[in-house]
């Protein structure tokens, strides 16, 4: 067990302040914190990155943090691109006839919840960094938007987009990738809106009596194709005051089309008539058939601009190793109140800083520094977090030993979802071994348990399903670009039975504070869990002597990832044997990479833990593993996903993707128009994987 | 003084063996070994690389450090890009008459000199990788082929080389780039030739004689254009077989015309007829007037062919902190002999070794590991030392304290020469001032004061100049892509006084072990010297515990660098005024560095040396402190030049650029086609080196 290294000081004073406590010992004091938190501080007021009131915040988030008595802490300014309706012409869409004249138009905003009737600013549904403009066309309808749905439609039906506009479902995937691929298909504009059969949980009543969307209810979003640059006008750099921007017309991932999202109210008005469950039919169906005899215009006004976001960065120093990093970092700025997305996270930060403030006041500190974050602009592009990983990356990459995520705490209601880089797997076990299930009737359960028996990972192991990090949070620049170890936790659905995509009132006004509270964690326990899997994560990295990391998973999850790549190309047998490709050299390395975890890890046993400096470098070994995946050159026309291991689906930024540069190479081969080029490409991947494999290996063997 | 810090057992011992002396105790002793490893094993047989005999060599030097009684040694083969002259089809250049007919052909071999007539296997003059073909045409003479020379041939005198062969003399700039230019300028063939006024030294006799370059005496030389990619078909990784390799086609770097170099007596025989001296004449003038009634053929059959090299690689393990690596490293092969290049410099490592291997014996053990290289291919395009670089990045970045390099130890016959990072400036300094000088009549005098007095830093301030590294050996892969501070030492001619382009026998037959002891260095006691910088360097670089990096010296630079910049942008003070450049932001990030430099340096003189973890966090801030200037992005068209700071000049390999990408934007900005276009890139390249240097800044402060 690698974290039972953490002296017993800690663990006793962590326990003493609620960190771990036997199953049977809830914490109701901490929950009335968050609660209150989450209530009074964080989601009153509407604050969208690079407004008034997301700085307020924030200056009230750095006041809280001194008095908790962090080291420093600072507000971090960068001025980047942001995109916002036009106040004086809203963007809507219309049906027009044959003279032009609109006859049915879009919702201008969504209808206020109860108790928020006089709120001002709250932003109505829009894509964020949608193109200007008034295209008008015939409606297309391509699904979810999917690069599938695409080649079913071009492919299979022989239809055509160019000069259309499309609509499709939001659902399945990051929304960017629905515009990239409308874009690449030639459509002038494009439709999203949020169908009942992804956003409607069965047995759910709309918001404010359950917690489903209401029909008039609409998910805002960006729409960029970042690929991890952050700033679109500042690619690689810190948005700083003298830093050099492009112009908006060579800014990177903003779309060239209008875009814009509605809800499925007005789409069942547009459609006419009747009622909903005609109006889901027809969609599934023949919807362009429905629409075809009207076009359809989008008026869309919103501006780019830049503008001044302002992320805060507290510190804890670290006592016998300053120079060394571990990172808690989640967003503040919200669509709108921010209710789940992201303040049922950020509330979670500010306890575990107030955690390691009494820890701190009572003599602790830890061996290495902590950093906490509460980064600004996520939802226009991850932009807060990404300069400041730019603006930090010299020392980031030579210092940092893990950035834990803490964006929305809860997504659903069922169980724990952890995704995280293999080697954080075992220490994820650990501490949820040591944390009460927040669940009813499992009062003598442990959180590990409770996940294990509601999410088992499947076949070929016995324990709780840990994911791949995917992106669409804080931490792609960190684990992404720059290689350190990271992880998320957050409750979530049974996804065996919930089949909504994300939780049906994601990035819409409906994400309150009662919506937490009523529906998803009532007694705050969920909050509290996952507070302590975050928490417990960057207290046993900070404090643990010896680095919890464990190499051997990695092994483990490079033999699965190169089993399962190896299977996508021999779909193609006949074209591998032609092309002579093989994946030999990956298999090899990746039992290179066995052998070395396996016996640094032996080595470790007996290793001499009594000397500082050579803990130091075994530490080191863990701590630059996950930076050896890192490869500067980046991958195909992603120079920011630099992780040869890891990447966000060049499909869907939300999932994550093994061996992405072979997996792209292998993408739809089989209908290149130049077979030969397209399996030498394949051929370079696999060279690239083994490779960088291996020199990982190496990093992990006795270092002279 | 940093470097007061060095043990005192480590200084006796060194003493004891030689290496540091007072200036009145000459080593005799040494000076023996040197030259009998010189004489006897090096230099006999000429050693190409990808040759049996150059892998002999390789097995001996490997045989002979296991006696010396390093750790570890190793043989690393990689497989990569090499050219060969094609044995059945000589390559030569004719004068053709109208009928086509030969009426002159260039020679196909030099003189052999005295002593090796016998020795077969002695590779004609070629220029390695050149196209292969048979292009016929007008000759142009470029005087040096110089960018400038090419401006001047085409702006001021309209004449176009487009579809011409041209000739070009050989010096001030590398010859790849000389070939870049006459291709980007449309010829179709390129002959280079050493003219006297470029490779004979005043009242100097040619070789056996004297060591001025015999008329039939031709310099060989790759002349690719990698710009630091190594192995022309896998860059940017090491060239294994289990490789990804380009075809030809896509190689890195390969010239698309036929490249061939001649003597000067070959020059003289063409051009019809008299003396020396009227043909030289007639180069300086109008030689394309003078031949341009024939046409020139090339006949060029030289093959590209993968083979396989050896590097050799040596280890002593470090006491405390074996994952910090201090690497020396030079190459083995020669394009003969290599009595100078390299084989001056590799006797010099071997008695390093050797040394190092007497200290072994008597208990001594470095603090930090020491890695000795014999590098392969050098010649070649820098392969060796760059495969393994690549090979071992992921090490290096994370471990490498500094690399020196160890090509030819000798160039002249005046004084020391150093080309290292600013931060070593100190280390060499101090150095030298424990080094005799070598030259007669100054038995009490420091090496260190004898070069002062030879070559003073001009101007700004009282100490021997030492100057920026350029390329052109294998210090670039580690000091340019990965940012690990190197230096270089060795003798150099009087520049004030020696006009001549390198030495007059530079990679001709004529580099033979009799020419350093008949001429170069008599009494070995130049080559001593410089061993004594070289070795003096690694030692204190392995065995201090505080390390013998002075980021103030940085600092220095940094400044001056920016002063120049500046100056050379406000030539064009208007289009600065017109397009709003400022270096407000360079000046002020450098100031930034100044500041944190000075208290970085200020914290160490009270700084625990005691606690070797807290030793070693300062260490790393030093380490780290080279790779802070590096950009995983590259530099514009040159992804593997990574270093903000230094790069070799895009206009002549050799040179090392300060603000390259900055220079770059500048080159040539008077005349470009879209200026604005132009000066926006100038001020993007600033924001980048601004911020480098501001980040770099940020890395000395203190680390929490």
């Amino acid at each position: 067990m690698l974290i039972t290294s953490l002296p017993n000081h800690t663990v006793c004073l962590m326990c003493a302040i609620g960190w771990f406590a036997k199953p049977t010992e809830p914490n109701t004091a901490n929950n009335n914190v968050s609660s209150k938190n989450l209530r009074e501080k964080f989601t009153q007021l509407p604050h969208l990155a690079g407004t008034e009131q997301n700085l307020k915040y924030a200056e009230q988030i750095k006041k809280e943090w001194q008095e908790f008595g962090l080291d420093s802490v600072e507000m971090v300014p960068y001025d980047v691109l942001l995109s916002y309706p036009n106040k004086s012409q809203p963007n809507y869409i219309s049906i027009v006839d044959h003279l032009g004249n609109e006859v049915f138009n879009t919702s201008l905003a969504e209808p206020i919840p109860d108790g928020y009737e006089n709120i001002s600013d709250i932003v109505p549904p829009y894509s964020a960094f949608s193109a200007k403009g008034q295209p008008e066309g015939d409606l297309v309808y391509v699904n979810y938007g999917r690069t599938e749905d695409f080649f079913q439609l071009q492919r299979e039906m022989g239809i055509n987009v160019t000069g259309k506009i499309v609509i499709v479902r939001y659902g399945k995937i990051f929304r960017g990738n629905k515009v990239k691929n409308a874009m690449l298909a030639g459509a002038q504009g494009i439709i999203m809106f949020s169908d009942p059969a992804d956003y409607w949980a069965a047995d759910v009543q709309p918001y404010p009596d359950g917690w489903n969307l209401p029909g008039g209810g609409a998910q805002r979003g960006n729409v960029l194709n970042l690929n991890g640059a952050g700033d679109p006008l500042t690619p690689g750099y810190p948005a700083k005051e003298y830093t050099y921007r492009f112009g908006l017309e060579d800014g990177v991932g903003l779309p060239k089309i209008p875009v814009h999202p509605i809800g499925f109210h007005d789409l069942c008005r547009a459609v006419s008539p009747p009622s909903l469950y005609i109006c889901i039919s027809v969609l599934g169906e023949s919807l362009s058939q429905s629409v075809c005899l009207r076009k359809v215009r989008m008026n869309i006004h919103t501006n780019n601009q830049v503008t001044r976001i302002y992320n805060v960065i507290g510190r804890i120093r670290g006592a016998q190793e300053p120079d060394r990093y571990v990172i808690l970092g989640g967003h503040r700025d919200a669509w709108v109140f921010g209710g789940i997305d992201p303040m049922s996270g950020a509330a979670v930060v500010h306890e575990i800083v107030r955690s390691a403030g009494k820890l701190l006041s009572k003599g602790w500190r830890p061996r290495r520094t902590i950093i906490f974050a509460s980064w600004d602009a996520e939802e226009f592009g991850l932009l807060g977090s990404t300069e400041w990983a730019e603006d930090n990356a010299k020392l980031l990459q030579e210092r940092a030993v893990a950035y834990i995520n803490a964006d929305s705490s809860i997504e659903g209601m069922y169980t724990l979802r952890v995704d995280c880089t293999p080697s954080l797997h075992t220490l994820v076990y650990n501490i949820t071994k040591q944390i009460a299930s927040p669940e009813d009737g499992e009062e003598e359960v442990s959180l590990y348990e409770s996940w294990h028996k509601k999410d088992n990972w499947t076949d070929d192991r016995d324990a709780p399903r840990i994911s791949k990090l995917g992106s669409g949070s804080d931490f792609e620049a960190y684990f992404i670009r720059l290689g350190i170890a990271a992880g998320r936790a957050r409750y979530t659905k049974n996804k065996k039975t919930e089949r909504y995509s994300s939780y049906p009132v994601y990035h819409s006004v409906y994400e309150t504070f009662e919506i937490v509270e009523k529906f998803y964690d009532p007694s705050f326990r969920r909050l509290w869990a996952v507070a302590q899997v975050r928490g417990g994560l960057i207290f046993q990295l900070a404090d643990s002597p010896l680095l919890p990391l464990d190499a051997n998973e990695y092994a483990d999850s490079l033999r699965k990832y190169t089993q399962s790549i190896k299977q996508l190309a021999q779909r193609h047998q006949d074209k591998m044997e032609i092309y002579k490709v093989s994946f030999d050299s990956l298999l090899s390395a990746v039992q290179n990479f066995t052998v070395a975890a396996r016996d640094f890890h032996e080595r470790l046993k007996t290793h001499n833990r009594e000397d500082s400096l050579q803990v130091r470098i075994v530490n080191d070994q863990l701590m630059y593993l996950e930076r050896a995946f890192i490869d500067p050159l980046g991958l195909p026309g992603r120079p920011f996903y630099r992780h040869v291991i890891f990447a966000p689906s060049s499909h869907n930024k939300y999932a994550g993707e093994s061996f992405p540069g072979i997996y792209d190479a292998l993408f739809d081969i089989e209908n290149s128009a130049d077979p030969e080029k397209s399996w030498e490409e394949v051929k370079r991947q696999i060279s690239i994987a083994a490779f960088t494999v291996h020199a990982a290996a190496m990093t992990l063997t006795p270092p002279a």
